[in-house]
């Protein structure tokens, strides 16, 4: 790819011509002709967030010699399904609130919200199909089911207390890791890298969508409704329990009256305000925060190590930075 | 394909060993993890109807030279996509009963809803992709997006009487034509198909697939809830307008007071089962009926007009006897 000095650090502006004709395919894409529908799924996809799995997407295919083209294709592809997930996501929580703004659901019924999801996830599903290529395709149907898979473990383990580490990481490696796993995959396929190399960019993205959701699972503990546009702790009000969780449990032990309260709100026998911000307050103060940091920081290190594969440098420093980023949001 | 006696008409019965081929990768696909999610999917993958797609691309591939499994395996997906649109649709409309069973959605929440008719799109894209043609897949992908359109249109259309006959046809296309219109050409570009056949059998499945939802738009005013599973006059409850309930308003004319009654139903005023139940009389009583049933007919006559092209003269008599399937369930 092309040259650029390493001190200048932020790869989102180095990256930033690519990501700005993805943004454009994805807003053409995500142009439906009713213009109520429209506006709303417009107002989404502006208020995406980083395109960061666009980004990875990128990355791991300018590190070998893929057609431009076809890399922004299948990042745009990428990020509508991404988008589609959310969508879908915020009307299985009936959440209020994402990126800070109203979701969808908060202001179309859920028919409508399920068939703009699904119109979202057939245009991303076109997109996978320009590319061409029968390997991408299916990588993106993969990963479509492996987050579907994510999502209903989420739902299923949900209320239970003492969930074993597996079925956590099992859990976010559908609903999150898979679809960064799947974006360098993507990005070194049509690159036509090594096989090798392939499977090790697939392997850098689930690490860093593995630590990325560990570090949300903290946020979700540490931020304020300000912050997130979600109440603090609202895992735990929906009874899912994740990695801080599970570090605060094991912490506490299964006898301690903290253990019955922490129980008692996960199973959503207790679901006063007062008592679930009580317990939150405790999670925070304890070391069961730094424990779950601590774990996602391996995820990215595991990550950094894995790239070391990549022949270009400049790109293999940029990748090193995405796998970084989580933490950005921690200060 | 295999010669059979141009006596034994029915085509479910000679495509048999076939269709239980697809039935079984079907089966295989729609098997979850979860069990409770997975009992209630197959019994809705089970209950599933004539399996009519399936049996199109099938009969549409095996005139000409298909490989079969490819042909298995993309039949099995456009089944999977079907169903994974009716739970979605049965969620949109609230419906209680599908094919005289309770819906999932009956039996489930909302959420878990949407991410089981996900994760069986996710299982037909995983199909589709297995088929390895770039063009069967972008044909899948776009044909998801079709339905969609037609089931927006459907919801964005509603409650406002005096829409255009080229409104109706737009988006039963989406709705219903479209994946049969998919379903044949896929079979047909499995097959190997010269391109103007292709063509031709995508126009023949639009055709046969325009022919079924309009029967199903009479059926749904002729008849009653043991029939179908639903009450009649459904579509006119939800504020639907169907080609029949046009033809009436058309008879009626704008100033009459059962125009006035229409209006109000369609519009969603008038909510009350008995002027409903006076009103579905009525139409069923009118020429509206058959004028539909005659619209259908056509339909089916073009389809039958246009597999002319198929040089297996058993394949293009069985295609024929499928573009009148459709007129089997008023008797």
């Amino acid at each position: 790819m092309q040259r650029v000095a390493l001190q200048q650090t932020d790869v989102f502006g180095i990256m930033r011509a690519d990501l700005e004709r993805v943004e454009a395919r994805v807003e053409q894409a995500a142009t439906l002709e009713f213009p109520l529908a429209s506006g709303l799924v417009l107002d989404i996809v502006r208020a995406g967030g980083k395109r960061l799995r666009p980004l990875m997407l990128l990355l791991a295919g300018r590190a070998y010699t893929a057609d431009l083209d076809t890399l922004i294709t299948a990042a745009a592809g990428v990020e509508l399904l991404h988008t589609a997930s959310l969508v879908h996501d915020d009307s299985v929580d009936r959440a209020a609130l994402r990126r800070g703004k109203p979701t969808l659901n908060s202001r179309l019924g859920t028919g409508a919200v399920i068939l703009v999801g699904d119109f979202l996830f057939a245009q991303s599903a076109i997109l996978a199909a320009e590319t061409g290529s029968p390997r991408v395709v299916k990588i993106f149907a993969t990963t479509l089911g492996d987050i579907c898979d994510g999502q209903l473990r989420e739902m299923f383990d949900a209320h239970r207390i003492g969930q074993s580490r597996e079925e956590y990481e099992t859990r976010i490696y559908g609903k999150t890791a898979s679809l960064f796993a799947g974006s360098t995959e993507m990005g070194g396929v049509i690159g036509n890298a090594p096989e090798r190399h392939i499977q090790e960019l697939r392997g850098y993205g689930s690490d860093v969508g593995m630590a990325f959701q560990i570090v949300d699972d903290v946020l979700d503990l540490t931020q304020t409704s300000t912050d997130i546009g979600k109440p603090a702790g609202n895992d735990l009000r929906q009874g899912t329990v994740t990695l801080p969780v599970m570090n605060y449990a094991n912490l506490i032990g299964e006898t301690s009256d903290r253990a019955g309260t922490l129980r008692a709100v996960v199973e959503g026998e207790i679901t006063d305000d007062a008592t679930i911000d009580d317990l939150v307050q405790d999670i925070r103060q304890s070391p069961a925060i730094d424990g779950a940091l601590d774990t996602a920081r391996t995820f990215a290190e595991r990550a950094k190590q894995r790239i070391e594969i990549v022949p270009d440098s400049e790109t293999r420093d940029l990748l090193a930075e995405v796998a970084d980023l989580a933490f950005q949001r921690l200060s």
